[in-house]
């Protein structure tokens, strides 16, 4: 089956709201192997509602819209459909018993606009609001739309998602045999293009009916491989066994096959290791500790951090020699490596990680450009102290953003390798 | 002049990513008097495409498109306009050169799947593309289309976004003669319903053509006043009125009447006081200080912050009396103020910030929950030393930075009273 989804609202088109429904709809009907083929934002204007749900229900099995039941002059999602389908309204008894409650428990008195919130369309099949006024409406559109359905439901999103979770999802699971698998594949330190030339060839002998999808974001490439197909039909396994060979093939750069963030997973390591980390950031501003300390428990691994933005606070806090800053500059990996030691020492952390770049916009030079990072990774017991240099090419927080990952990055493989 | 705004990829409709990009586009062209009739996620296609772009291009003078230019399989858009219209694609040189120097400076080797992104419509104007690989294209669509243009660009939101401030959003607005104005009004510490109570009257006397929105973010709320007019109407006289009368009646809580953040606005008063700063921060583990040095030039105003998440490390690094922990406990006002000046004497600043609190989920209790905090703010020879205990709602992360904007607020707070 296939679905579209429809947003009304004009708050939706002049950017001043996200449309976050969609999302919760789009997630709720993969998860019972119903596809969505288009997500639609359109104004509150009856004729543009009419032409809208009338083109939709052709290409869909389910339109369902969001938007437009309240009591308010630009809710006429209701009149649309009226007049697309040439049916009438009708008031709803147990809807109007809820609205009747609400209006009742915050001292209100029942007027006709309020009313209309329990007037359904003829021949629906209610969907009850457990968290508003407004009713919801699964309606079959007769043979003029292939008897394909319109859901209609407020806009508001604890509304939506009640009604979708204990009456929509439930009503069309029944209707649907087919199942859906999505896995994504979480990675650092690889870009796109790179990543799509490595797994090239698994990527042409993809099982009929899984699809791979590179979704590029702000610290990096992560893969979705979704496989849809009949229920009891293998579609895990097909699903699997793409995720196991890609995880395999890309196992440099492959921190998670689960929605999880770098961050989060270094935690974890940390954790089940029984190991500290402290921090000591120059370029990253702090972005690298409150990064880690994101992440629920993390003050059982995390111990400290030292921002020492100055050369001052470098030598003073963490102890790194004046000469070191003179002689090789304080973005050098020289630095980094002192910066390391120092915070391993003052922290007392199984490990410190240490930052010192520039983030730009200005403080480049021809041989240290904007973008230029050197990292420090210092490990308790060792006399080996990682360094390494990175360039990035984005603006200020891009740079930290990219520097912060780097640095994650260090510690996650030097933690897999001790695992 | 009448847009629609096409997002094409997958994950749109699979629920994995908020269509953030049609919010920016709107926005933007909400500011050159271009409002939106439609924005439609849709996957990627080709006849999809084909036929959503045809019915986008009859109905409104510009189809903004993006994704699908990168160098995957996926990445069909450029094939899919190429079948819509009938013309085919032509090597753009500047574009060429772009591509050829970002894929040297990573280090990679020209592929005939990278130089794709060269290729541009024939016939069409070459968004440059400052922050990627794939050039973008403005294209007018010839007579079958009532010359109407569309606009293709990459969903990296950042090449995206740079791509509609250079060119697209100048392009035009050269052909538009509406007027649009919109200011918007930065606030801090106060809540939606709280500001409109005191500025009511205010807005029920906007001039005609101007509107007042509340923009509620994840750390408090912004308001936008839009003006629309014809050309040379007064439409900036009325829309700063609104504002002035606005910016004066909530001046405790307005920080600034533009696109500026609150950080970068304590970091332009401390600059222009020629003083500097310094934090200690355990709940908001390093996130005050990354907020603080996400603004260009930081360095000269932020010298140094400590991340003191352990009570060892409260101690050891800032000399927080064992005692004050013992007797208070870590989330104290006692303990803020004395972080507040250990930081004071540590890192020479001029001003100490200091944050302790409880971000979750758990480590709360009923004397001290979830969401509490104790805010320091220590300045130099004065003994003075300012707390402040304030109550959050969110999880971690909104806790995190609902507790760095109150921190911010102090700061701001008192730099106003001294300057």
């Amino acid at each position: 089956m296939r679905a579209e989804i429809v947003s009304v609202g004009d708050e939706l088109l002049k950017g001043q709201r996200i449309n976050t429904n969609a999302v919760f709809i789009s997630t709720a009907l993969a998860g019972i192997g119903i596809s969505v083929g288009r997500v639609v934002a359109c104004s509150d204007l009856e004729d543009e509602m009419v032409s809208l749900f009338s083109e939709a229900l052709h290409r869909a099995d389910i339109v369902l819209v969001t938007g437009g039941l309240g009591p308010t002059r630009d809710d006429r999602t209701k009149k649309a459909v009226q007049q697309l389908l040439g049916r009438g309204t009708e008031l709803n008894p147990a809807a109007y018993q809820n609205l009747a409650d609400r209006i009742n428990k915050h001292g209100l008195v029942m007027s006709s606009s309020l009313r209309e919130q329990a007037m359904v369309i003829e021949g629906s099949r209610v969907i009850p609001n457990t968290r508003g006024s407004a009713a919801g409406m699964i309606i079959s559109c007769g043979e003029q739309f292939h008897h394909h359905s319109l859901v209609l439901m407020p806009g508001v999103p604890c509304e939506m998602q009640a009604m979708m979770e204990r009456t929509v999802v439930p009503h069309f699971a029944a209707l649907s045999d087919t199942a859906i698998c999505h896995t994504p594949i979480k990675t650092v330190g690889i870009g796109e293009s790179s990543l799509a030339e490595i797994i090239v060839d698994i990527e042409d002998h993809l099982p009929a009916g899984t699809t791979l999808a590179y979704l590029p974001h702000a610290a990096g490439v992560s893969l979705m491989i979704s496989t849809i197909g009949q229920l009891h039909d293998g579609v895990d396994r097909d699903n699997r066994s793409v995720v196991e060979a890609i995880a395999k093939r890309a196992e440099a750069f492959v921190y998670a096959t689960s929605e999880v963030t770098l961050e989060e997973t270094v935690g974890a390591m940390l954790s089940a290791q029984g190991r500290s980390v402290a921090v000591a950031e120059s370029c990253t501003g702090g972005l690298l500790a409150s990064r880690l300390t994101d992440v629920p428990g993390a003050s059982s691994y995390f111990l400290q951090g030292f921002v020492v933005y100055s050369n001052r606070a470098k030598q003073r806090n963490l102890g790194v020699p004046a000469e070191t800053i003179e002689t090789f500059g304080a973005v050098s990996e020289e630095v980094a490596r002192a910066m390391a030691i120092g915070c391993l020492e003052k922290s007392g952390a199984d490990f410190a990680l240490s930052t010192t770049g520039i983030a730009g916009p200005s403080g480049g030079s021809p041989e240290k450009p904007v973008g230029m990072v050197c990292l420090g990774l210092a490990k308790r017991k060792s006399t080996n102290v990682i360094s390494r240099t990175l360039y990035m090419h984005g603006d200020r927080k891009q740079n930290k953003l990219h520097f912060s990952e780097a640095a994650l990055r260090e510690l996650w493989q030097c933690l897999r390798e001790e695992s």
